[in-house]
């Protein structure tokens, strides 16, 4: 049985237009998550699953190639004020404890960790030499650091492993994670430990009260890989593991692709509630197409609006930057931006009421002209503005669009004009 | 009988995976329109409709604050660069003609416009004691100048304008067209010209070879309105002018919504083909929230793609300025790469093969971490490269997201190790 704190339950209440009572069944059922380890304290707590708005996560971090803490922690701040619910620290490179240590002591929002990359963080070589407590280890210490959520690639097995040195694919592992734990099997021709070792792992997720994310090491990198042997194989261990953690009352979410086409969609989020017994389902996009670099939040938007309808209940970001470079504040921007847009869009026909009444305010006040009301009611609260400020009107309450032309003040004066007609 | 010139037909398929033999077919069925006014010798005409590779149309044009001609222009080449395949010249304003002329002789794509915004010109009071026989003669003077598609808001009936002063909606009329000539009908007491004189106009676009669009005045403008009395009240009358159209051998597309939540897409491309007799749905967005001014781009996108999966043919783009200002030259580009992304996203799935081609070939050119194929693969080959640039990795091969950490050079060499070992 999974219980939070009722005073967590609380604060995320206040993101959601759902009772504390259905949260609560639904944490009890595992279709829900609350990401708060014991040993911290979160501004903004947030739960994610079925029947609550769509949640969105930014991923930042330092990486080999870039070491400032400060424009990492800055880009934090911009994923949040632009509307991520969560935030997942990625950073591989020298100075990643150091990071962490920061993060964990200024994220106002759940803050979650790939710990795999801690391991990898002293280089290829020493990766493959390490023992399988190591694997066990770094949990326990990232756990009591404080960290909320873990993604653990516990879905890929030899098994799998196997089969991608068969190498069907146009691209065969395209997850980090579960790339460095293959190479992992391979050299070391053993199981790997964060599903052999399962049980531990629970033990530590259950004393902090962590969520586990399970990650899906093998997610298609490619439209033409989607839903296939690797990734449904690697799906159905998840769903053991899954049931696994709800009878020992760890929470999970389920991590799930990756590049998928549009027909695809619908069907693996399905499936995915189905093998997994509802738990949370984090999509990481889907991107509907390959052929995009550049405009990947766009692409991920267009997957997420549509996973999240089906049943996604927590989107990660994708910036303009993704499969081109590390991402930069403006990019963390648009991500989140985009991704809350679909977020949006999802909740709308999910049936969350606020999301809806939202779109009810923002297009009355459109009707009266009423421009502080939109801008009060978009989801960005700024840009809009500055947009329209860029390019006045001569008449204030148009737009430089159709001028004195606009349709919706023309047809106002003329049914004003009838009313009168008719009523004098 | 719908014909069109083979050597015209022959032209499109350059753009095309059909066959001359499928477009002919869809031509003489009503399915598919090729835009080219006799008068106008188009370079790189298209066809639109069923089993062809989506097309996306850019809107440009003066406003009554903005009279740049050579600046629209640029505004034409951004987007005709960006994947543009039509233009609309949406100019109000005094230089619409001066506009217009230029435009048609520059233009290298199939021209359209609205030409009730030429009657409009002139004033809001001087078009309510505009005569019918304006509105036709309106549309003789822009055929002979050699517009190749019209926008006409046949579908607005008297009974129509009596459901809208009745005034059930958020937002009552958000076409400009159709805020007119609803204005002009609650004015005159009269049927809409271009309802009632509609044999003379398919008379005229029958001897230019003009495609009628058939504008949708009644498109939902709020997510809260979509699908209602009005549209589909619209929508049949819109079907019935389509049959007649038909019978007289003119092109037609429909034009389509509007603000409309992701789960009633798909029933609004399936109603629109039914009621018109499967002609060309051409869909502006569709938005799927209205609470995203300066995101309209990815709101549309997200549409779009959905609206295009289910059959929608062609997508009006929609810029970030949407609601908000005239676009900039960067919103008209953004706004065309928008819809060419949902376009493309929608090919992959509607089984155009040279869709999925490319996304296998970039996949390919990324396992491979070919970047320069990568970027010839891309929907924008300029831009992945500027950011790939301005974010210099070590080690040239990878990228600075994970840069030795890269998962699928990882993986890869850890596969050739173990292919040696197996052979040796």
């Amino acid at each position: 049985m999974i219980k939070v704190d009722r005073a967590i339950i609380d604060k995320t209440k206040k993101l959601e237009d759902a009772s504390v009572e259905a949260i609560e069944k639904g944490l009890e059922a595992g279709h829900i998550a609350i990401p708060q380890n014991i040993k911290r304290d979160i501004d903004r707590p947030c739960a994610i699953g079925r029947g609550l708005a769509t949640k969105i996560n930014a991923n930042i971090g330092l990486s080999l190639e870039a070491s400032s803490i400060d424009l990492e922690l800055k880009k934090m701040d911009v994923a949040i004020a632009a509307g991520a619910d969560t935030i997942m620290d990625l950073s591989t490179g020298p100075l990643h404890e150091k990071m962490r240590k920061r993060i964990i002591s200024d994220c106002a929002v759940p803050l979650g960790t790939v710990p795999v990359y801690e391991l990898a963080c002293d280089g290829k070589n020493k990766f493959a030499s390490l023992k399988e407590d190591d694997f066990v280890d770094v949990l326990q210490k990232q756990a009591e650091e404080g960290v909320d959520f873990f993604t653990i690639h516990s879905g890929i097995t030899l098994e799998a492993v196997r089969l991608v040195e068969k190498n069907p694919r146009i691209m065969n592992i395209v997850s980090r994670g579960g790339a460095f734990l293959a190479s992992w099997m391979m050299i070391n021709g053993k199981e790997n430990p964060f599903y052999s070792r399962f049980d531990e792992i629970l033990d530590i997720a259950k004393k902090y009260n962590i969520v586990l994310s399970l990650g899906d090491s093998l997610r298609p990198g490619a439209i033409a890989d989607a839903t296939d042997e690797l990734q449904l194989q690697e799906l159905v261990v998840l769903g053991s593991l899954q049931q696994r953690a709800f009878d020992k009352g760890v929470q999970i979410i389920i991590e799930g692709p990756g590049h998928v086409p549009m027909d695809q969609i619908e069907s693996n989020v399905r499936l995915q509630k189905t093998i997994c017994h509802g738990a949370p389902f984090y999509v990481l996009g889907p991107l509907v197409t390959d052929a995009a670099p550049g405009y990947d939040h766009i692409v991920g938007a267009i997957g997420g609006a549509i996973a999240a309808w089906h049943g996604a209940d927590f989107l990660c970001y994708v910036t303009p930057a993704e499969h081109l470079r590390l991402p930069d504040i403006e990019d963390v921007r648009q991500g989140v931006m985009a991704s809350k847009i679909a977020a949006h869009a999802a909740d709308i026909v999910k049936g969350i009421p606020s999301a809806l009444q939202r779109d009810i305010n923002i297009s009355k006040a459109r009707a009266k002209r009423d421009w502080e009301k939109q801008f009060q009611f978009s989801l960005d609260k700024e840009l809009p503005k500055r947009v329209r400020e860029g390019s006045p009107s001569r008449e204030t309450d148009v737009c430089t669009m159709c001028s004195e032309y606009c349709s919706i003040k023309i047809l106002e004066e003329n049914l004003e004009k009838r009313k009168k007609e008719k009523s004098s």
